[in-house]
């Protein structure tokens, strides 16, 4: 199933991606978050569409939102491809390096890049992002895919600056309002089996930046599942963000960062693709 | 006011400390989270209480829940204390470092500090934590305090081997379960306008490790939410916990950490007590 969120911010309704076409599945009575995760939603939904299957589709020119309401957490995995780890010019990690951003950066795939006040090193990071489907603690690497109820794209948007020029921890660069655009949809886990080997690549003002495949990832994903339940607990509905391949601004000679009117698009196979202008 | 959570872990009850006394405002209708921050449920409750003088009393055996129902996030500010950043071997830093702790770890002030499996460096860290009243974005810091609904007492539980020894962002070493009991109270903003003038202290097994005074932190709350404020945006009940003084166990030679059967008491002047036994 491809799940999504459509409409105004703030009062996005859920829908399913059919045939390209998104269907409006309100009468199901449940928004796409923690409840309807830790529910078993996802079953529970696919039963029901067997049942209701004249359900209202929705215009091509509505908005989308992000595929899910608020979690409890986004938490990123930072160098997690060998060479973007290369290019921000640090080691390659022995083991994970997380960090979280500020579940307020949350907005849909189309919205606006706002460029922070006094930013001058706005950049992009095209990632695969996991959304946990039940709550997961000390799990093991072998169990840890039960607990992933799908993927999405994700742009990590990161202010180098304020993430490494300003005194310290990362979640200063990475929390600002509209640095976190994910969807189009949550594909979830059946409908991605290759999520290991998928296609991913953005573009600045139609110029590609970054090209590469989610197998080139250090530690893959049941591994950091695993890994980051040692630490946390993670709950339904929360997210992982799952590191970024080379091609950042950061990376070029010199640093290429974004400005207002620039258009990034970005996009991973199998996950749709997604569109900002900065503002 | 002093707004506190009664009742089983996850079936709290909002109430009022009046004399020492638990009333229970269950009856008011609301809980004390997002929505009741942001739509002035401070000041409604006040009145409210005005008209409803003849309210449930509730017995001094209850447990004590967090204050607050989940925030957004729970954000920390690290060395913030001159000699705690000394006996860190780090140095005293230029800007605020900001850090977040999972909302998992959230718990009441007297519930059982559960040390991590293969935990050997559980460190304790009393704090003035702020609950943020409305929401922030670039807020100057002379108007700082009006975003803020108040204050509450802290224990910022800190797993040093995660949190510097394991490749990177504290925020490893801040996020097990039971590692935020914030409460008992939160004392709103009327009730403690020396905010900046209350001794703090820390004890372990009955010996005193941390004993000092807020007066002391190096940034101060106004400049703490404002300078927040410019890199997220702050969310009514979103927390911001200030740092911690000297006398943590990482500091003595050699360090003391945390084991099974540890009593930790800990106080904030005007935010009353916690207690913790080491699991």
């Amino acid at each position: 199933m491809k799940l999504l969120r459509f409409g105004e911010p703030g009062t996005e309704k859920p829908g399913v991606l059919v045939n390209n076409e998104i269907v409006d599945v309100s009468a199901f009575g449940e928004d796409f978050g923690e409840k309807f995760f830790e529910t078993g939603g996802v079953a529970r939904l696919q039963e029901w569409l067997k049942k209701n299957t004249s359900l209202p589709k929705v215009g091509k020119d509505v908005r989308i939102g992000a595929p899910f309401t608020r979690p409890s957490k986004i938490i990123c995995v930072g160098l997690n491809y060998t060479k973007h780890a290369l290019e921000s010019k640090m080691d390659i990690p022995k083991e994970p390096i997380i960090f979280f951003k500020s579940t307020t950066a949350l907005v849909g795939p189309t919205d606006d890049l706002i460029i922070p006040r006094n930013s001058t090193k706005t950049d992009w990071e095209v990632e695969l992002a996991v959304v946990i489907g039940k709550k997961a603690s000390y799990v093991e690497e072998k169990d840890a895919l039960d607990y992933v109820a799908g993927f999405c794209l994700h742009n990590d948007y990161s202010e180098r600056e304020y993430q490494l020029e300003r005194n310290g921890q990362w979640v200063k660069g990475k929390s600002c309002d509209t640095f976190a655009p994910m969807g189009p949809y949550i594909a979830t886990t059946d409908e991605l089996p290759n999520y290991n080997k998928l296609h991913m690549w953005l573009k600045v003002n139609g110029q590609m930046m970054q090209d590469n495949n989610t197998d080139d990832m250090i530690f893959e994903v049941p591994f950091l599942v695993s890994y980051i339940s040692q630490f946390m607990t993670l709950l339904p509905g929360d997210v992982i963000s799952t590191g970024t391949p080379a091609g950042v601004g950061l990376g070029f000679k010199p640093p290429i960062y974004l400005k207002k009117g620039d258009v990034i698009e970005l996009g991973i196979e199998g996950l749709g693709e997604q569109r900002q202008v900065a503002k």
